[in-house]
């Protein structure tokens, strides 16, 4: 590519010689003599390798530390101890070990529960549950030989078969299981992905990859009508970071690595991706770009497509990749967005390049109290309009308000809930604020001390012209801590016949208040007409804003004792509440995406000739339906 | 959609009305009260509307405006008057009727230019030099009964016929004419265009959609092998704001409206899209979404992929657009990604809903000396990290500090230009700064008054770390100023035996220096193996900044006297200079797009499967190639 320099010249020599190593340089690995992080040669034949040596949070064997039935760790969970008091069993979160002396008296009143009446999980999967796997002889054969570790071990089988959508997780309590896959495979590295996918289109075998499992769209369903032997690609031993780039601010990473691992490891080096969706413990890079993930603080990140510098995924066609690593480009159609939301239909995403930031100097959490939650809409729309939304900003509704009380552990001090009470007389009565109509902003801000203080009083001032009143930095990190354990909490509730769900949309501003009231009195009617006995929790937040509108987050959850088939109930109510929010100019959806939940929509969503655009691409990409996941389409 | 609510109860009813209200409000096209601009209906019989009582820049005819062998406007050129002193004619520009002293001096030095060596511009096309139109009869006369204004006009077919590449005006000039569309079309609103598009699916026309006729990448250019008729689907009479929707803070507007309309009207409502593509006098929305435009003022406003919030677009499949107008979402792989980059192969893009800004309370332009390029990328990757570069931010190398000063206009005041000298005195005297490696960084910062004032000092501080000097507003404020105007003086050269072009990549941040300096040298050694004989110009600057790279734009101009095939020449060094920037990490293209003219490059830059998915999309969309301008692919 360089031109034949005619003549000699030691001058033309020495940028002759000059110009090759630059291009030679380009061409290598950019490994930094400051790059703390270098990767080990990826071996096939790589032995069982624990979690503290790689620094990984997954094993193979999820179920070792993971529930098979429910949600996150095995040693966490809720339950009622021998006082009849909410606890938060193990070790893991800030809450761990607590009683939560309100929640007893906020599930009994919300949801009509009674803790004598229990609904408890079959606790053990009993291998006669699960059908033998339907074994591809000669694909397993070939499989073997490349040395890449692979089960069909029924416990593996059936933790990979389902993600957390409610009627996954209420099924396997009841120890149902549907079509699982039939066999597990473990790559370590890109090559080896490419060598499965190899075997998977030579041997007609369905392939769905497996990142975090964290999936709401039942995007990890097997396809009951699925024939062929399917084959679930965990992706989670493939997680090392290949490099660090700090000149350029990139990182490199193959796309198993988790969130947690991924935040803790370059933390090491003084930096972070910022990428912290709720799921962030147990959800995969991969998972990320194949559904389009969001992040709490997207404010100062941005969301996956922001984040991504450059995708390598391996298909049926071979690998795709871009050649260069130019922060935006022009160059027909961006490819990326052909990778980004395709949810395990097209291949397996393997390595991924992202952006880095230096870890912020600072972070100060904090919460506003408004008098009622069109106050609060209002006031996140005026911070949105101005452009100075912190890190992150929520906005929950009095009902969450309530329900994030019935979270809060038993302190310590007599003091410490002396306070609280102070706080609660002054907001209520001082203030005059309606305890059944306020609802709380939680705040996070990050980087420069000074600067941050500056946007914080900046965005308190916003809040005062809405009636807003600072209510402490605690109950905004509490707020914060909460995010991870709200999850759990599902798996309390289906205890005590109570199921519940969590789904999103994102909205255009003048359409949030709509939206969230109308789909609330849609659910509550829906329940009523199906004969479900006690009011339904129906619950919003704002947990994001953008210049053009908001993210709203629903809480879905209702007592289905007295009948004959909740789960069917549920789904219907969550199909009204998806056609309520369609009605009033909500999306599909703002971050969990399509799946197999919500692919009847789909075509509504995108237009006809969108629909045609994607067949065609999947039809390009995996004519033979290898990704057969059968999402989206 | 909602439910049927059994039972009555003047409650329910109300709410019932209520919620009925809200969807039937959703269905509406948002029209407030406050909406100051309403669109009139679209008119296929409309007759000649001209320029003032529309609003509009572009007429039907725009060689009456326009030059139709060079660029912009026909009043205004720069020329060498009776003194032999440059002048730029016309009253459009601040520069107008100004008279450059160090012009002349500058093309002679430079270029090796004499003013006595002219190579003057064909001034009219000769109506022989056209090809007759190829008429497809059966199409002409279903497009005669739908009352759609066209022409078959030679002038009209010529002005449509080519971009403002080099080889298309260099061969303008000569009064030569390839291949040209036989017909342009000017419809009217999207229905209009619907039409059209049937049409020519039905006739098998072949369609080229036309905007602003700004292509810098042959994309504009007619197939000469295409044995169909050519159609030049014509926007710029499909130009109206349909609607502002000032609680949301978007613009609804016809894809045909140029740039310079496009803010004019908004700002008659407080409003901007803050777009500011160098060529927006004249480019257009479409143009701007077919090719992933970028606006100088990107780092407030975004780029397109970021302003746009609904594209749609007319294909032969029919019309694509998605159902919500959502801030953001996970709908599977996001189609405005297929239809933004697509180069006008897939379709007609006919309107667009965009994000909209109240206009800045305040702006101010900078500039900042710095000793050497080294130290101005150093500061301008600095200030990329810290996140906050102002909303613009240019690096100009030292040929292009040394350029600027040759479009310093001669100033009335003995004052003014007693303050220069002793400017230029204090920098390279004073500082000790060297004026044949110094170079300037322009600024331009936009927001409330404090704000401006505090980033200001921000980014004067760093700029300070790496020996950066404070130049003043006026510096900053006529580098600006120029961006309109140098364009014009690319015919200036033409007519003085001077070609060139611009071209632009991005690249990451450690590539940019290397980048810099190994593009200009290649372009130095090829221009020289080729037999230039006068050193070319190979200027740059890093005219963009990014978290983790740059955009940089090359100048490259050299005097072809003794040259006997120039157009040859230079194309063979514009094709070294992109494979140079290519071996060193950059981009095929940051907004310019790939055309025809970079289309070798394509599969390098997507992959293989990339480009299958591209063509994939083609096939489906267009499987007859009605949109045959053969870009891209």
């Amino acid at each position: 590519m360089a031109s034949n320099s005619s003549g000699g010249g030691s001058d033309r020599q020495r940028i002759a010689q000059q110009r090759l190593r630059i291009i030679a340089g380009h061409l290598r690995r950019p490994v930094d003599v400051d790059s703390t992080i270098l990767a080990a040669e990826c071996k096939a034949q790589d032995s069982k390798t624990d979690v503290s040596s790689e620094g990984k949070t997954v094993p193979r064997r999820r179920q070792e530390i993971m529930k098979w039935n429910g949600w996150g760790y095995s040693d966490t969970k809720f339950l009622f101890n021998k006082k009849g008091q909410a606890e938060f069993t193990g070790k893991r979160y800030k809450l761990s070990g607590m009683i939560m002396p309100a929640l007893k008296d906020w599930l009994e009143d919300t949801f009509g529960t009674n803790l004598q009446h229990k609904s408890p999980a079959t606790p053990i999967l009993t291998s006669s549950a699960v059908q033998p796997p339907t074994l591809n002889e000669a694909f397993v054969e070939e499989l073997k030989s490349t040395g890449i570790p692979f089960s069909h071990d029924a416990e593996d089988r059936v933790f990979r078969a389902h993600g957390h959508c409610l009627h996954e997780i209420f099924a396997l309590r009841e120890g149902k299981v549907g079509r699982v896959p039939d066999l597990v495979v473990w790559p370590n590295c890109h090559n080896d992905v490419v060598r499965i996918v190899e075997l998977a289109c030579k041997h007609n075998v369905c392939l769905i990859p497996y990142g975090g499992g964290t999936s709401v769209s039942s995007g990890l369903e097997c396809p009951p009508e699925e024939t062929r032997s399917i084959v679930s690609l965990d992706t989670s031993q493939m997680s090392r970071i290949l490099w660090i780039d700090e000149k350029n601010l990139t990182a490199h990473m193959e796309a198993g690595i988790v969130g947690q691992d991924l935040e803790r490891l370059l933390n090491e080096s003084g930096y972070c991706t910022g990428h912290e969706p709720d799921s962030m413990e147990f959800s995969s890079l991969g998972g990320w770009v194949a559904t389009r993930a969001s992040g709490m603080k997207k404010n100062i990140y941005g969301n996956i497509e922001d984040l991504v510098i450059r995708v390598k995924m391996v298909t049926p066609q071979g690998v795709i990749e871009k050649s260069c690593l130019g922060p935006r480009m022009s160059t027909g159609p961006d490819i990326h967005h052909f990778i980004m939301g395709s949810e395990g239909t097209l291949g397996v995403v393997t390595e991924v390049t992202m952006k880095i930031r230096p870890m912020p100097e600072y972070q100060k959490y904090g919460s506003v109290v408004f008098p009622n939650f069109e106050q609060g809409v209002a006031c996140l729309r005026e911070v949105a309009k101005q452009r100075c939304a912190p890190a992150s900003i929520r906005l929950m509704d009095n009902e969450q308000f309530k329900f994030g009380h019935a979270l809060k552990p038993q302190v310590s001090s007599m003091f410490t809930s002396f306070l609280d009470g102070l706080k609660t007389f002054y907001i209520t009565k001082f203030k005059g604020f309606d305890p059944n109509c306020l609802c709380v902003a939680t705040l996070l801000f990050e980087g420069h001390r000074e600067k941050v203080l500056q946007h914080e009083k900046q965005v308190y001032d916003i809040a005062a012209q809405f009636g807003g009143l600072a209510a402490g930095e605690d109950n905004g990190q509490r707020g914060y801590m909460l995010t991870f354990v709200i999850a759990y909490l599902r798996d309390l509730g289906m205890d005590y016949y109570v199921i519940g769900e969590s789904f999103e949309t994102s909205v255009p501003w003048d359409r949030v208040l709509d939206i969230c009231r109308n789909v609330k009195l849609r659910i509550i009617q829906e329940c009523k007409d199906k004969g479900v006995q006690f009011q339904p929790l129906a619950s919003c937040r704002a947990t994001q804003t953008y210049d053009s509108g908001a993210c709203v987050y629903f809480y879905f959850a209702f007592n289905y004792r007295g009948l004959s088939d909740p789960v069917h109930v549920f789904e219907e109510v969550e199909h009204a509440a998806r056609e309520e929010i369609l009605a009033n100019g909500g999306s599909l959806s703002h971050h969990h995406g399509v799946g197999k939940l919500r692919k009847e929509w789909m075509r509504e969503a995108v237009s006809n000739v969108g629909m045609g655009m994607l067949k065609s691409v999947k039809d390009y990409v995996d004519p033979n339906n290898i990704f057969g996941n059968r999402n989206l389409l």
